[in-house]
């Protein structure tokens, strides 16, 4: 084991040793294992924007294997699907990889302002399936986020007393936020904190704006003259949000974009010390070859042998 | 068992031997066994639409026995009925044939625009009446769609750690969707991939016309050429669109209808790689006699023997 | 046991032993037994409509044990009523009749348009004192049926694996109907088809109209010319459409009313090949010694010896 | 034991012994013990109208022994009380009297129009805390009421099958009822036949007006010349509607009123047939000396030896 | 143990040696153990208001470990913080300082007006963080007060059943109340009783201002003219209505003040016999060694030390 890995893991120490070995397997796998960095791979589009919308790109990913395969060969932490994708790839690919079983989705056949996710897995699955970890979203700022901390917090406890590692998606919107609030720097701080609250193992947001959305937030940043200028200084104050850098903190890759932005992304998110990257279409919307490639440019980033 | 069945069941390996020796079960009785298609007599009807519109055209429908005596003498799969009628006949008929016991249903007494039909049975209810799987219907698009997908979930769980094999009803409608939208070709397959992440082992949809519903989803079709012009067409990407054809599909039949269009669809649906029909109200609204004759006829398509 | 008995007992043939010992009980017990006719003696008019509307006319009826009485000395097949007048008299009559135990009541002090009855009682109830069967009501065509119909399939899946018979009150009414539609013809049928479907033994209907409410079932009425002109012709309907016949189906009594309409109706119901009705206001609101001849008159057309 | 102690018992024979023996030691306790009358202290205006409309009147209320003792040395056959309150004295006065645990409360801090309590306390509560009994408060005529009922019910079926008599404050209110029909003759009689018929052990309910609410209800008061005119005529009619005088009723002494017009109050219960009083705010409104001869007062009277 | 320990223990005799430990506990510890008065570091403003709001005025505090350290070096008698922050810090620090879990947990994201905060956390987190006392939030007056009130008290029933104590925070707010209601004396002592009728062994209000709220409340005040003039007569006021001081009140410091101001209400909180305070801002948004000052004068206050 790594100092680093040694060091993250201090970190749960109130968690079980079954919590903590898969928290290491997640920690320890793949081409960044050891180094405390994270490139996970979810596909969850197909539920969350319809199939064709996910996969007609490159309808490879329309066969539930094809996701475990790119995930193993680009040498990902890990890979996050829903309940169908899991069960029919895991009985192929018998501990190639860690699996994150997502437990909640929502879709967009009917899109209501102030979405409450469908939990579609259990604990129990993610444990009969030889999972890693399960994963869950919350939507703080929707008049439904109580449920969702709630169901949250009751996945957390069963997946903790059962050895497993627990994931949010901590993405806000709905009725409280503005569009453009939904990634503002104060929205996203808060969103980190409350799954660290929640009891959350690691965290996924997304990249933060420099805009400011609450009243009350707003008068502090300018009283303490919080950095939040560029996207390094906006992950260290996200990283400084979760629990002053001790919990796991990775980000939101979004929709498929230029290569070169989503690099200097990636090099932000290092420098200002966060944990890495969930990159779903940007990698599996490609050809596999290109997605392979791609992976691996991230990564090399996150290594620190790309600069 | 054939070569085609090894090969289905070969999807379903996360599941428990329980489980796939019920999928075995439904793949090899009747007359299309060991063919890998698909046709099964539903009877919900009565509960649905009301008795007399349902057997009115045959009063011996009346009779829960006549649709067992039907399924069977006809070679079908698999019959499939509410609680009521899967008990009235369970006892006549051990063995005979492998029962879906259908856990929900609607009634249109009160007839709301967003439905959500009430759990009417339960696994344990499919269990005692010697069942080989449970049937469960979600409406993707109605502003209830969160909770039907909860209780979905929450039987397939039960039914699958019971040894159970799971269909799922995926038929769009409610708030979310226009009339045309309910069969349109993207939210069909949607409610086809909904179904297979939701971890049903068989998919029941209705067919798709060519008419595109989402925004978003209608730039994807034109954007990567899709091909839905035919029947045939839409059927090879509602298969694919079910985790790339690793999930069955079948097909439902509707109200009844002329017979040659019915026997063409059943031709695209083989054709396009589809894995059978579901056929209540154009097999059980006829004479006994000529029911036989058409549920052979639409399996002699599916067995390759009629063209 | 005589052979109508038997007969009717083998539509049952998929509940566990001790489930059809009560039925057997219910069909062997008092003036009917051995017929497979019913009178049931049902007084929740106390909670229905108040006590001073139910029991003014014969005050004697305030008392719980009155109605014991008045069943067991009439010769009735069983007594039905909520908990609080089985608990009253369970003890000071037992094993001298059959009992069905209430579970679910609805009071007039708030009188909604889509009523849901209170669940006042349990399987577990019913068994402690000694009952036959449970009874429970559920009201299609309401906004709230969805939520009755699974608590009545509950407290069915409950009450058949503990051995008791389950007796549904099927009664149409709330937003879905016409006040003349909660008695039409097609909505009395469907309201016996959703019984038998839900797994009901014994099925409780109002006497149909030859109104007909609904359009799609209008069309089929007219289209297969199904005879609904007299009351005979009514009662065999309604009757078909519980199975063909395989369902017990027994039809309430309603207000008081002029002894020979009641009768004319008593003879229509035979003749149609119903099971009896369920006779309360017309009973227990009359002196004793004119209730017992009215419920024997009734008993008599039943039994064949009175035309 | 008494005669009229045996009498009263008897009613209740289908309840196991621990439930009898616990009835009994109501039946049998302080002043009154042995005559099947009662008069009990509640002590819940804490909870329902706040701390110092309650306790400034006489400060010494604050505390919770308080009311323990004024139960204790005025001879009451009970002393019940919320949660908090029974859990501060029942060390204290372990076997002095009997205690009812009060199992849901409201406040008026947000008062509603429909109201519906919540549920403060558990069967387990009342057992740990050596209760003889539950209370539990239903208002019917509120949208509400069903909530109310199935949580009395459960919590009935609970207490019983552990031993406990079962107290129901049966207070008509809501939407569904005019403010003077709260205390009407026709809604008071049928708010005790709804506790009776949900297996209330001992019904709580308001002395009536000769105001008659419902429209269905008058034509029958009418045509019955039910007597109503005076207050013991309302009272034996209230008796009458619980059971036939076969459930225990008593009677709520409302606020804080004239002396003699109370006494003549409890003179009219007694001459009715009523079971007694339970007086609150009347006794633990006054200093201690002047609340025990009041109480002293009651108690004559009801004994027969006040006149 | 001191005779005030002692004394003050003696008040929850219905408790079981577990939860009396584990008050007792909460009544040795620190610079105040013994005397009987509380200083206890709650931080949950994380949560509440978000990280920079809570944090940026002294970011040491946005490690978990630093609230864990301050509370210890402060000799608090206890930490009360939500489930995150407690997990985070927990193993580090164990036995060095009775910790109280927050279960339940609101945030501003979305700000409704009758706001009903979501459960975070159980009493087994509370049991395997090795935590001392369990805390919940009720809101009294919001619309949504109920629900609250019944997972209080379901939690407070599992704490005392596994040894724990329970802290209320009673916090009257929402559609029942005006702003300047929220603090007035009536509903503060009107917050105080609910919470210990609903079984708090600790309370935690705010410090009431003079204003009278409601109505009938009103009277009462001015006809038994209670004083209410001083912040010392209202403390005395708040301690006499949790039942007459036999229950813990302490009070809640709110935004950062000026420290006289502050250190004058402590004073009055002790002069008017409340049991001490419950400060967060006031101490984790200075500098440590500033903090640490300012909460040692606070306890040089309560234990009588400074004047």
């Amino acid at each position: 084991m790594t100092e680093r890995v040694r060091e993250i893991l201090s970190w749960y120490e109130s968690d079980n040793p079954g919590t903590r070995t898969n928290l290491a397997r997640l920690l320890n796998h793949g081409r960044l294992g050891g180094t405390g960095k994270f490139v996970i791979l979810p596909v969850d589009q197909g539920f969350e924007h319809g199939p064709a919308r996910s996969f007609a790109p490159n309808p490879a990913g329309y066969d539930p294997d094809y996701h475990f395969q790119l995930a193993i060969e680009a040498g990902c932490n890990a890979y996050a699907a829903p309940l169908g994708f899991i069960e029919a790839g895991a009985a192929n690919f018998l501990g190639e990889i860690p699996l994150i079983l997502k437990l909640n989705n929502h879709d967009v056949l009917y899109d209501e302002k102030d979405p409450l996710s469908a939990v579609t897995g259990s604990v129990d699955d993610a444990l009969r399936l030889g999972c890693a970890a399960v994963g869950f979203t919350i939507y703080p700022g929707s008049t439904q986020a109580r449920i969702m901390y709630e169901e949250a917090r009751e996945i957390a406890k069963e997946a903790k007393s059962k050895g497993l590692a627990v994931v949010l998606w901590s993405y806000p919107r709905g009725s409280g936020l503005s569009k453009e609030g939904e990634t503002a720097i104060d929205v996203v701080t808060y969103a980190a904190q409350i799954a660290a609250q929640l009891g959350a193992h690691i965290i996924k947001v997304k990249l933060p704006s420099a805009h400011i959305e609450l009243g009350e937030a707003k008068k502090v940043y300018q009283r303490y003259h919080i950095p939040i200028e560029t996207v390094t200084d906006r992950v260290r104050h996200v990283v400084q949000s979760a629990f002053n850098g001790k919990r796991i903190v990775i980000f939101s890759g979004g929709p498929r974009s230029e290569d070169e932005a989503f690099f200097g992304e990636a090099r932000a998110i290092r420098d200002g010390g966060g944990f890495g990257s969930i990159i779903g279409r940007n990698s599996f919307q490609r050809q596999k070859a290109e997605g392979l490639a791609f992976l691996r440019t991230v990564m090399g980033i996150y290594a620190g042998e790309i600069q």
